[in-house]
């Protein structure tokens, strides 16, 4: 199919307060048919455990998003002219039934796989990204598990929440690595702190051969040694990169149900969402903005820059791969 | 039972913003043995079908009702002197497992009605008056239906959402009448208002004979005109009382997650909460109060004082009634 | 040519939140070609004099506008079932210069004249209405000058600013007059109050014979006799109807750039709009929505429901002229 | 004296929010010589027993004044036409140490008086009225005992708090008819309401012969009957006027330290401060404004507007009595 | 006397926003008989020269602190598994007579180390911890003056302000030197930064033999270099360890009365709290939280980690004396 | 002429939230004369692309700098002791006409260097800086072209935007090259980021010669080796600074209109500024503090330290010279 290599509206002609709120300016459209890469929105929240409102997320994002510009500054990368890209809408999803709402994004998410499509969304909360990485692992069985580059303040390996439920926003890597769809030993978490349930909280995880890199470790190995971690980890297979707004610290991120003090800075996230290229990403997602807890957009603006970050080494992946 | 008339701490000795934050500055309890009047909050917000937070509501409703003092300047009622009152926590209800949460927030309020107290909760959003009606009713179905003075913007009524889920924040009252809850022809709602989904939105409400006083009847009454409505059609009767603090208008109440303009006034609905004394009310609750959508506490702040004009006009019911 | 009736995304299927941000959640359309009524958006305040931001007012009043549900409760109208209405999005039009941007946005409501469509657009602050009536009355000279009902705090009929400058938000209709335009005895100017100038503040305004109704007097006619005054001036003329939600009192509506205390309510203000039924109307506008001077959302939201009504009452009036 | 008429810096020339933030955006001055009125601050609020800021009111209601214009709309009046008005800054006061602090007020105001000049104040809490007084008492107490016509939401007659405390901002027109200099049979208090201590509350103030408006009698009267209540009982009798913002519905003046809803709107606090017209006013201020408690600066606003009312009707009143 | 662990509200049982407000989900008690550790609010801001509002952080550090785990990530301590420790509520002070308020905070804190226990408080101003220091020293004058680690933006011994006025939040400790209860050569002040009053600023402090790491010589040094150095001067002997709020950036503390910008990041404070482990902590406290200034209650999330880093190295440290 | 050296109010005797607004509540003065700085607030944003709203900046900037003290903490600088300081109020500038501001601008910035001050302004957006420069160099071409020491985000030499706009906040040093008011080659932009409009953004101003230090490079070389560079470059050449404080990451400085994450911090920035001792400063700014977009006035704080800074170093850079 021929790709049409869609662009922003630009913003030396129409002023970025004005004109229809997409991801990136970008054109809306209703199939992700021709398509490299899906943007799409995640609006649900149905699996936070305390504040809820990163249901809101998926339009804020998209609000801010309007700053982002054409090309990186840095990579020199302008996405919009490797592949082709626009902004898909929202997953239809509602926010009564948990299990109902689980099936509405694996749909959604399996129609852009269908596409041939590399599903790039904003959540919602992070349970959103379980039906995510079902529809990934379905569109494709024969890659086998996949790889996760997870950046975070909490690991979400947790086994159940108020009795005997499943399905939080703590618990969807647990579920993932228990379905086979994620490869433990190809696991990357990186910023993980915050207080504890038990002493042995991750035991789980760590016996499953995940690699945790708690901040202190971040604090110590920096950016470069974190990535050159990753890569020596996850090399030329399959990974998924999800990023929880809630890694970043609070201070740049405060919008988030579950702020952590104490996190890695945008500066440094940016370096380490650089330091991504060359890996064989099949999708990655933003996730845990959540507006009502926002001061002012920015934690909606940070996640439309990771956004923007992710677009651009996911667009000189594929250009690179051809 | 010996009741404890339990007392409010006093502001002249401790300030407004110290202290334990309970409902009215009232003792906490754990039990409801010895009460008559039961305060509880109920932190839960699953049947919001848009914007969530209510479950927010207790805790805030408690810290802003620090600034209630004990009488009523118009009624001269203090309800501390006429009946045994405290705080009995939040009922234990979780936010991931909706019909799980209807049976929690049923059994906390069964349990405060097996003691024999009447409950005055804080929600939460308007389905949690559904299992509170449920709770209510089961303990005395001798009573028969019960009536409702519904004070909101909306009928919530409506059958379903999102395909077919029945039990949502809009919907209540229809699964109340139709459980055998409530007598339709002994519901009176004050304040209904905004856009509809269809021409024939109430239709389904007025065929059961509910009287629904939309906003601009309520213009033409005024607060006492209304008031004498409520009492023809409720007599002696019992009844609940329901007030979604969005039929106030959302310049006083602007946190709350479905605002409609136009409502009517703070200062209209303290002329009908002091209207409601003569009813023989047997619960009631102040409901859909969102924190993170509200400004500077002034949602809190009504809410508190609506549950300081209930339970003023329910403890003079209780004391008069022997 | 062929009429197709557009519907709002259905929210007891995709939440409000959810789905792109879209006037009352219509489709978005690029051209106005077979549509009755045009929504656009007029993202620009390059004629304030105090403090900018209504160029922010199209994306937060879309925003809001998702909670407007299909029909009016109190007329039973359903607009998208007698008209054709769509969002076409914003007038292309950039801040820096004005005489430009006055030009740009003519320009884009005359393209929605010349395909027959009645102009229904957001601002922006008030002096986009200048240009807006500009396009009107070109569009169709032989109608003559048009009559204006206009719901402000200011009347907005200043001569200059600053020296020489002609164009402010403050001047529109004094230009509008002078140009032929506006017939001014047939303007009538609702809710004016606040500090003046100078004693002979609206000498000029009343020599022209402009029927302005200040607040106080406000207060003693009732919506109904504001309204009857209007029907009276107006009779079956072509008017355009102006909407400065600054006129609301900054309690319902603070995110405004010239607030003024002491304004009609929402639930007044709500009165007068239905009131404008059967009026000749040609055209409408909400203006002055800021919000970066918000609390909420509530600016939006009031604007959003204004919006609504004004739909209303255009697509019932379109449809009794058949 | 000669009396220099000071003019307020014109809007249509330096824009609002320029140039320096002074009270109406009058020069600053040093001393009161030469002045009918001496607007000035008194930023100070030790003796607030709930949420301390209305420190911060002087310099916010200063900024918000800004957005007043030169005449009332309503009378006509132009004050820098009739008198001679400036701002004398902010009365010199420290936060730590109570008892000095009145002093410093109570000097400062004093230091007014001696110049012949009417202070019109800003606060600060209620408290600060009280050394206004005695400094205007001591000032010429050949007139006796003032009158007192006070808009407030509490009666402020409370005897002690914490102990032993006489003075807080609860206890200041208590204290005044103390010491002689209040005649508490020409006292009227205007919207008072709210939940109260004791049954017997308001007791004292009743056995004075304050005459108490509630706000529902004030709902029965209206402005203008609350108005002539006051004249009848007033006369031509020396009187000070003071203003709680917390008089006003808490929607529309938010940013206060002991909100109660059910307030008079800002429209019936304007017809009533229009009412005064004819009074023997020998000084007012307007209190309890409290910023970090505000929304966007509404209340500010308010307090603003009041200001501005006041200074025109005591104009008025000046140049009427010659 | 025999020990009872306590044990916080279970949030995978009860949501964290659910349930009362107690630090870090405690049980709330009213005596400190039996504990080792006595968590208490000092609701109180008297000394407060220019913005006021820390009392209003007992509160919101208790709200803040629900979403506090049980055991640290790092170092892996439990506190409720080693030490007995519960929330004592508030200490009765109240705002209006400063002299009083003191005694009332030394009379709270002595109460507390009569029974045994460790005073571990919540502030308040900063110059509630010299009544605090008062209380702890007269309970055991036997140990000679205590050290203190204050890690602050102001070194707070300045001598008086005002005039005379000796007690405000800026003399603490110059009072506490002069009263002998600290030693001077034992206090290290780390991250003292900011404009300054005069060039010697800091020459009587420096003459006492304070040890002041501002934050430019903490930016060379690290934390484990400024950690070193507060153990070579502490060593074993016992000290007092006082967390003003301002001493962290005012990005992640905005929420305080007197912000400077360029300070200590939480992440940096965090390793120093670690490092306080071996210590001889006599008492500890978080002051300057100040609810009104802050942020989305990103201030007191700060303040509530801070506060549990405390009392995990506190709870640690008991455990290893025995 | 005989300077005199004025003194900011005592904040030991005034309170900081008292007393007039001034920039370092230093006098108001009307005319530069016998100053050697005059500050000025420069209130205009007619060149935002973007959001509006730096027009505020001045009087935030002036509440926040109530915070400063009279000397630096580090330096030990007491500019107030070495040069004539006052605050000159706002440059008078209309909003309303972009050329005619830029002149008002210029005039006004011109009567300051006839009177021989060096000017240190805040803006108002980066196209203020045009103005000032040309008033600057215009008062001694005998320099030549000026050097230019610049932290921001952007370059600001982009060409021209919407059409043909040449003037607007991204283009004001592209202009100042063309006129050969700056030199080039003598330009450090440091602190740049963010997406780029093309892969070639900042072709020409590399062509030109300007030294762009990225945030990545900064990252690299630290403030002192960044500090080294612009001296290397600028030597002793008489050179300009202007501080954008979007240069400053987002988290410590929202209140911007086109804000970037990844900026570099407070701490970094504050290393920076005092490295420019030493330097041939012959004016100064603080630009793009926009207060509506800002969170509890962290940013105009941020921005009142940044400008003692810069004061600081001026003083001591004149006192130096003689």
């Amino acid at each position: 199919m021929n790709r049409i290599l869609h662009e922003p509206v630009d913003a030396s002609r129409v002023p970025r307060f004005a004109g229809r709120s997409t991801f990136m300016r970008l054109p809306a459209v209703d199939s992700a048919a021709g398509l490299d890469v899906a943007l799409a929105g995640i609006p649900w929240d149905g699996g936070t455990t305390n504040r809820a409102g990163a249901r809101h997320g998926p339009r804020e994002v998209r609000n801010q998003s309007s700053l982002m510009r054409r090309g990186h500054h840095v990579t020199g990368t302008i996405p919009y002219e490797l592949i082709s890209v626009a902004d898909l809408g929202d997953i239809e999803v509602q926010p009564i039934d948990l299990l109902a709402a689980l099936a509405q994004i694996e749909a959604g998410i399996a129609a852009i796989c269908a596409e041939g499509a590399l599903p790039l969304s904003v959540g919602g909360d992070h349970l959103t990204t379980l039906p995510v990485l079902r529809a990934i692992h379905k569109a494709d069985p024969s890659r086998g598990p996949l790889g996760l580059v997870q950046f975070d303040a909490h690991s979400d390996t947790n086994d159940t929440y108020f009795g005997n439920n499943p399905y939080t926003h703590g618990t969807p890597f647990r579920r993932a690595i228990e379905e086979g769809i994620l490869d433990p030993k190809r696991i990357v978490q990186i910023g993980i702190r915050g207080s504890v349930y038990a002493a042995d909280e991750h035991g789980w995880a760590h016996d499953q051969g995940i690699r945790i890199i708690y901040i202190e470790e971040f604090d110590r190995l920096g950016p470069a040694g974190v990535m050159a971690e990753v890569h020596r980890i996850m090399g030329d297979t399959p990974c998924y990169v999800t990023f929880d707004i809630d890694g970043i610290d609070p201070s740049m991120a405060p919008g988030t149900g579950t702020p952590e003090i104490g996190g890695f800075t945008t500066r440094e996230a940016q370096a380490m969402l650089r330091g991504l290229a060359g890996l064989n990403i099949v999708g990655a997602d933003v996730v845990e903005v959540s507006p009502p807890f926002d001061a002012g957009g920015i934690t909606a603006l940070t996640g439309a820059t990771v956004l923007f970050e992710l677009l651009c080494v996911i667009a000189a992946g594929i250009a690179a791969r051809g």
